[in-house]
Order: structure tokens, then C-alpha cells, then sequence
């Protein structure tokens, strides 16, 4: 059984060997703004193999269960949010960006893409419009394109549309995910500059959303929300030191899946600090402050 | 670890023993309108000790996927969850009922009580300001009481309040529950003449909504919509013939549940088919077809 | 024809005059926090009969177009409703409170009373389970009652057996309600010791919500936030000097309404800002600041 | 003052002259299936500049105050709306159509396209993964694609892109828009083959999304939800044979909307009725029934 999980950092374990990683693989803890974060770098084709992911950087930042009216906490968790992915970004502070917020709005778990794209800071329109008052700000856009099943279009062809159209110099795409261990569900934010592989997130989509199908970079941000039920039992009991009978865990797991008990708030929560990571991240000669005067009508 | 269910059909298994129940509680199977259900009767002290579960009859209709769309299959889930409820109430036509949508609005899987309140008939007050015209309608109203963290007020404490004012001559209480085995998720309809007991459910009301503290007889319809993660992780390793190291799953798996992955769905298509159940038990004069017309705009 | 407001003070005009109030009418403006207000008392029957409106205060705060993110103007406008109510409740600290959210959440406009209610930060619950941590704070709850057509039950009726159910030793009643000139929309909050007549909010109780129904003080905080068109055009009409054709007013604007074109984002702005003034009135030895904490979650 | 209209049909009151209407302008009365309904036709550049509006055809259907549970009525306003927008196609059975729910999701009366889109029975997918099974049916897809407030790209841009990418054949647009008479809010549904001018709607887009920009044809199916305060005023005095001191009007109706008082329920409406004319013109093999059987769950 293929255990289910789009956070880099838990294909770490299986292919671990007497406490070594496979070649192409780094791996380090870091700490910034008191947040603990994972750095998983695959370096190589053999890295590749091993994880069965692309080359590239995946940050994991643990936020916890952080709230936004415990300032510290929610300071701290943008903070680090943003650090590492305007590290990422790397992008001269005029150039377009186009922020996709992935997923379906009707499903819990999966609004999160699409309430974070509702609270990016959009300025494309008043930049070009009147660039003499707006003129300082990066000029971004953000979509939420729907999934297949609602609008008979690949999320990631309206996209890579868009990002034509925008001339984006870069795409941020936030999805939900899905963890393997259900302690990380809605705790953690992991940052790639990878793009989004073909079949992961909840969405599904076929395409990938890369440098490769669009032309420009793709970072993805994402937060796990759901962990599979069979990979919750198969974990359980492996951890247990047992053996797993596979065929029986697929049996009795189809179309179910594991959150978090309040995961309606959460989302809410989480589309606020990934949304102000982003804008932080974009607009670097605002304060934070001015970012959430900015935004707390959205 | 005490296994979490509010079905009593799933408390049987453990207290079976070679194959016979306890004393004091009876089970049959039986097939209305096409719906498979079942029937757990506890007629003494000591089946009410055997199940923990107070004296009384539990239907559990087995209505599956199903959709309002598909007219057949909703027609005769609402049909089998009508008479079975109509047989338990057994009331003169005219005499009034109050139904109350137990649950938090604002979480996915406990919504469904106040929605399917929300698509009641209620009539309580047509019939009283216009009497020649509605009296052939019992009188009926609903209340959704909201949950003590967010009215400061048990929400048996409001039923009961608004019971007497209404002078309802019986109460029909609608929760989400909790089942054990995630296969009848959103799927089965538990219908009793018990009332609810105090800490079941999901809302977690401390006071029992039942004929004992109302004075009139409570009559309960609860759909599961989650699993504990630590019931089903406990269920699927029992079922595999495995030791389950208790602590260790209670470790694993706090502040998790399990639900279907389409739950935001099902929960609106089971308040439909829910609530049209209550309404052709209530209104016993009025055709199905009269009631979807009359409902429809709810 | 009637004209339609509920705000005391736009029901001076038409009774005025050369200048004069009738006897048994007082008015004044006064200014607290910056914020503009007016101030009409009904001392006697003769102003009752002028104004129809039971004796007594009502406040009429402008709070114009105050935004949550303007903290200024927010924090202003909080401590302006929140004193003006706190003088009028003048109740011991420790006396229970409950709160009434009424209108129809399906209804934009009507949405004011329950979104506020869903704000107040209740807390009855926990000053009777753990009166060790929590003595110090007023036990409050909240109620959203619904409206007759879809729970069969007077709104009034509801809160009055929570209030006795709670022994509140008094009510505040949150509406939405009509106003007249349509530059007081959504921008002016009226305060009043007089509870709620029957027939006055959109809500339309027919009962009225008041110390002769309750036997308690019942307060009213009521923001307008529609005009009947009719209105509209009468004082359109009236105001630029021309004759009324009340026939021809009242063909053309049956079942419309007058609203501002932003009045979905003017319902959530305002329910933060009345449901802090009351969470500020009621819990008097917190800091504004605690209880932006206390609430962020709601 | 310019009164503010959307509807052709609304726009030929003030040019018509002794009962005249201007020279390239026709109009006539139809009913179909029962439904009363109005043609405008606009055959050249006098006709163009006398109604402000681009050569083509506009027709107005008059479905009243129908309740989709009002089936027979329900069905006469589909097939009304199905059949004249179906011969304004007039489209080759496999060509592909992208359909376009334009509006902002947040404000109430503006939510129709967004809503009307969701309830589209989209296959572009289906037919081209499953061709063998989906042959039959339409390639169609939907598309919400936001406001400029909220995306930073013009919604007519965004559409644009996504019918180059699917090779749409024609678009069709569905929006809230204005009306000068209150008695058509909510009630009437205009269909045109023009396109939508820029300032049209209440999405307010700066660029036409017609056969100009697109290269396909562009259908608009727009239903009147809104009224300006001050056309209604001016309406009102100008109907009651008064001089009108615009001015004064101006002053009196900023930020205002005059709305039906049932919105939140009629844009529920309204959606379904408009989604099911827009399917049932689309997939001409499929009967009504088969349609809301698949569309059901939407």
C-alpha cells in the first residue's frame, strides 16, 4: 500500500537505512521567529526516486494550533511563513505575481486554497491604473479557478491562462494536503519551490502546476488537512510494531477520511495566516500592521 | 478504552456471547419499502445495563447513498423512516410536536440537526390565526437551540423551556451521532422512543432530553456523520485479530474524527430526506408530493 | 400614509412646531468618544401619544461608515454604545444578562440580531461550572430565537422563557430595523431602555418585548438597515416640496426595500462592533483589549 | 441624469415619439409556453444611437414571482427561456460552449451569475476522457470568474483566456444587472445575442465581452436584481408628472440600492430557473427530467 502523504518531510522515515537518508536527499531543523520548521532538499535524480518527488526545497514550518487573536503566536507564524518564502520567491520587488488558490469550496477541508486566495492583497488593477499613487506595490493578482468536476477546466490550464495573460513572473499556489500523521493536520505549512505535482493535494488535478507546464517558477504552499483512513490505520498499527494486512485496511476505509474535530475554524484561521504570509512575502516595503489594516475587509 | 457509538444495533456485538444477547434485550431484521432495517428492543434492567443505553426500542433504517435526485430510493428512505417514527409516536392527529435540530451550526458534521429543523413544516402558528383554514394541519414547531458554548443555556434546557410553551405533547430530537464502524457513516437512520441520554451525540448535552425530564415523550432520530479516530483505529485492529494498546491509540489520535470525504453534502441531502420523513409522520392527511411542494422553498 | 421608522428622532420632525416639541418631549445632542449623538427622552403620556413610543430614553448614536481595521473610529464607536447602554442597564455586576439575537438569518439584512448574538461572548455556563476561575465575570447567555414563520413560536415568547429559565435580571434585544432617511443606514445605532414595541423591526413580532411582558428591564439596540421604498419616495417627494400621491407611492413599491449596495459587508462590520459595545457593558473589570481576545474566535 | 438601465426594453419609453419608435428599432410581444415576453430588435446605427445599446436582438421574458416547487410554472419559464436563447445559438450539437457566471460571490443581489454557474451540468471533461460514453452531449464548461476588486484581472479577460483554451464556440454570459422599474426586479430575464457592453451589469467590467473582443459570439442572459435609488426616485416623480431636481435626487441616493425584501431567496430561484434554461438549450438530446435528475446534486 502506497502510504498518502504530500509532505516531503514524512517520505523521510520509510527510506531512511540505519539512520541515513538516500543520496540526494538533505535534511535539517531549523527555528526562525521561535517557529520549529523541517528543510528537506532533494538535490538529485536519486533524491527523486527515493521520496518519488521533484528536485527542489520543501520548508515545513509547525505553526501549531495557533490562533489569530494570540498575536504573538500569529506574528511568529507569518514571520517565518514569509521569510521563507520570499527566500524563495527571490523576485525584484516590481515584478507580477499570481497567487492560485486551489481546491473546491464546497468541501470543508479543501476551501482553504480558495479563502486564502479571498484574502491576498490585490493590486494588478490600481498599480497599472494609477501607478503614481500605487506604484510601490508589487503588481499581484489571485484566482480561485474551481476544480474539473465543476468546470469541465484542468485548475492548472486557468491558471498557466492567467499567468499569461498577468505576465506573472511567478506563481504562488495554496492547496490543501494530505498528511500521513494526524498530529500535523492543520499545524503545519509546508513551503516548496517545486510547483504541484500531478495527483497530489486534494484536488486532484492531472497537470502539474511547475516551471515546466507554465514557463515561470511555481511555490506552493500548503497545509495538510485530511490524512486517509487507511493510512491512519496502516500507521497506527505499523508503529505498533504489527503487521498490516492491507487488503483488510482498504476494506474498511473507502471515502472516509480524518480531520481534525474543528476543522470549519481552522480553515478559517489558517486562510488568515497563510494569506498574510503571502502578502508580507509580496509586498515587502509594508509593515505588517499596514498589511492587516489593508486586508481586514476582505 | 469504551468503544464510542450511539447506535445501539453496534453495542450488541460485544455483549454477545456465543452467538445469544443478554437478557432483556431483543434484535430483529426486517425490510420496509425496499430499506433493510434493524430492530434492537431492551426490555428490562438488565439489557439497560448489558447496552448502557435506557429502556426502549432503536430502528436503525440502513438507507445507504442515497440521493434526492434519485426519486425511488429517496421516496422510499423517507417512506421506512416515516412509518417506523410514526408508529413510535402514535398520536391523535391534532395533537401538537415540537422538533428540535440539536448541534452547532458552525461544524460540518453537526449541522445536520438545525437543518434539517430548518426544513420543517411548521404550522404551530397557522393554525392557531387561522383556524378554518389550517386546522386540518398539526400543529408543529421547531426549535434550533444552539449548543451551551455559544448560548450560555443546555440546549435540553430550550426544548424543554419551549415544550411548555407550546404545550407539545412530544418532542422529536435530531443530532448527528457517532457509529463505531465508518461504513454506516452518513448511511443509517437511528430512530428511538428513548429520548437522548446525557453525553451522547455530538453536541454533548449534559442533561438528558428524555420523558423523564420533559414529562412528555421524547422520540430521537440520529444519523451518524463521525467516527472517533481512536474508536475506528481500536475497531479495525480488534477486527484483524490484534492486541490494541490502548494507551498508545488514545495518544495518537485526540482531537481527530472520521467522516466521509463528501460529507458537506451528504449532511444536506440527509437533512432533506430526514425532515421529509418528519413531516409525512407528522402531517399524516397531506400526500408526500403536497408536503415537497409545501417544503420546498425552505 | 404611515411613515415607516423605527429611530425615535426621525420621528420628531413631523411633530414639530414652529419649532417646539410637543409637551412630554425632550431632546438633545451630546458627543462621547468623538461620536455624534442624539438623545430623546418621552416623559409622559402626551409624548408617548406625539411620538408613538412607549415613555422613555432613546439614544442615537452615528457611528457612520466605522470599519473593524479603522481602530480608532472602531474603539470610539464601541465606547460610545457600550456607555450609553451601561448607564442604562445600571445593574449590579454579578446580575445575570441575556442577550437576544433576533431576525431571520436568511435574510441579509436581517442577519444584524443573530450575528451579533453569535459574538457575545457568553459565559453563564462557565461562571456556574467553575465559579472559582470565573466569579468575576457576568453570567451572560444569548439566545437567536428565530422568527414565527420558520419555528411556529413568537420570537418574544422564546426569549421570555430563557429569560426566566436564565433569571435574567435583564435583556438586551439586538434588531435590525427601519429607518427613514436612508444616510442613517447601517450607520446609526439607537440604544433604548423601552424594549421592543409589537410591529416595529423587520423581524415584525407581534408580541411585544418589554418589562410589562418579561417583568424585567428589557434594552434595545437596534441599527436600521433598510427604508420601505415607499418611504423613500414619499420623503424624496415631501423634502423637495411637492404634493404626495399616496395611492401611486404605494402601487409602485410593494415588497422592496431600500438597502445600502454594500450591505453584506455592513452587516458583519456592524454586528462586531454592537456585540463588542455589549460584551464591553456587560463584563465591566475587562479591558476592551481582553475582550477582543476573549472574541476572536467567534 | 442618465437613468440607469440594463434592459432594451426599458430604454425605449423615453425615444419613442407619438407612439414612433426610432427608425432602425422594432418591437413586438410574444408568448411562449405561456410566458409573456417582449422582442426589441436593434437593425442599425440610428437604432444603436437612439437606445444606447449595440445592433442585435433582446428579448425579455416575464416568469413573474415563479417558485421552482411551482412546477408547471417552473417548467413554462425553462422552456420559455431555453427555447429563445437556443434559437439565438443556433449552434452545431457537439460544439463546445463556455458558460460564464459573472458577479461578485459577497454581495447578495450580484451573487445570480456565480450561483447560476454552479448549477451548470458541465462536460468538457467527461466528453473528452470518456468519449465512447459522453459522446452525446455538449462539451461545456463554467467559469466564475471573479470580480476586478478581488482578482486584479478583469473579468472579461479571464473569460476571454478560458474560451480560447477550451475552443468555445460561443459564451454564454449570465449577470445581475439593473432595471429601472422595480415591478421587473427578480421577475424578468433578458436574453441577447449583443454581448456585454463595458458599464453594463452591476460587476461594473471596463471591457465588452462580445463577438469584438472574444471572435465568438457572446450571449447574455441577464436578470434585473437591482434598482439605482435614484432612478427609482426619479422614475417615481417623472411617472407623477413632476419636474425631477436631479440634483436633489443625487444627493438623497448615494451607495444605495433599491432590492426585493425575499433577495437572499428569489437570487436561489432565479439561478435554478436560469441554470435549467441554459442546460436544456445546450444538451438538446436530454429531456427536462433527465436534466434535473443530473443536476441535482449541484
Amino acid at each position: 500500500m502506497e502510504i498518502r502523504t504530500d509532505l516531503a518531510m514524512e517520505r523521510l522515515g520509510p527510506v531512511e537505512k540505519d539512520g541515513k537518508l538516500p543520496e540526494g536527499v538533505k535534511f535539517r531543523r531549523e527555528n526562525r521567529f521561535g517557529q520549529e520548521a523541517t528543510v528537506v532538499e532533494i538535490t538529485g535524480k536519486s533524491g527523486e526516486r527515493a521520496l518519488g518527488r521533484p528536485k527542489g526545497k520543501y520548508v515545513t514550518v509547525e505553526v501549531g494550533n495557533v490562533l489569530r487573536r494570540d498575536k504573538d503566536s500569529f506574528h511568529s507564524a507569518v514571520s517565518a511563513i514569509s521569510e521563507y518564502l520570499g527566500e524563495m520567491l527571490d523576485l525584484e520587488a516590481r515584478l507580477p505575481v499570481l497567487v492560485a488558490g486551489l481546491g473546491n469550496r464546497d468541501i470543508t477541508p479543501d476551501l482553504l486554497g480558495p479563502l486564502t486566495a479571498d484574502h491576498i492583497l490585490v493590486t494588478r488593477h490600481m498599480v497599472r491604473d494609477l501607478p503614481k499613487v500605487f506604484g510601490h506595490f508589487r503588481p499581484v493578482s489571485a484566482v480561485v479557478p474551481g476544480v474539473l468536476g465543476t468546470t469541465g477546466i484542468e485548475s492548472a490550464q486557468t491558471v498557466a491562462a492567467l499567468a499569461r495573460h498577468t505576465e506573472a513572473a511567478a506563481v504562488i499556489a495554496v492547496d490543501a494536503i494530505a498528511a500521513r500523521d494526524t498530529g500535523r493536520l492543520c499545524s503545519t505549512v509546508q513551503i516548496s519551490d517545486t510547483g504541484i505535482a500531478p495527483g497530489s493535494g486534494i484536488g486532484n488535478g492531472r497537470m502539474a502546476l511547475d516551471k515546466k507546464t507554465l514557463g515561470i517558477p511555481v511555490f506552493a504552499v500548503g497545509i495538510p488537512t485530511v490524512t486517509d483512513t487507511a493510512t491512519l490505520a496502516h500507521d497506527l498499527m505499523e508503529r505498533s510494531g504489527r503487521d498490516v494486512d492491507e487488503e483488510f485496511l482498504r476494506q474498511h476505509s473507502g471515502g472516509m477520511i480524518v480531520t481534525t474535530s474543528d476543522i470549519d475554524r481552522r480553515i478559517s484561521e489558517l486562510a488568515d495566516i497563510v494569506s498574510m504570509g503571502i502578502n508580507y512575502a509580496l509586498q515587502q516595503d509594508m509593515t505588517m500592521e499596514e498589511l492587516e489594516d489593508l486586508t481586514a475587509g476582505l
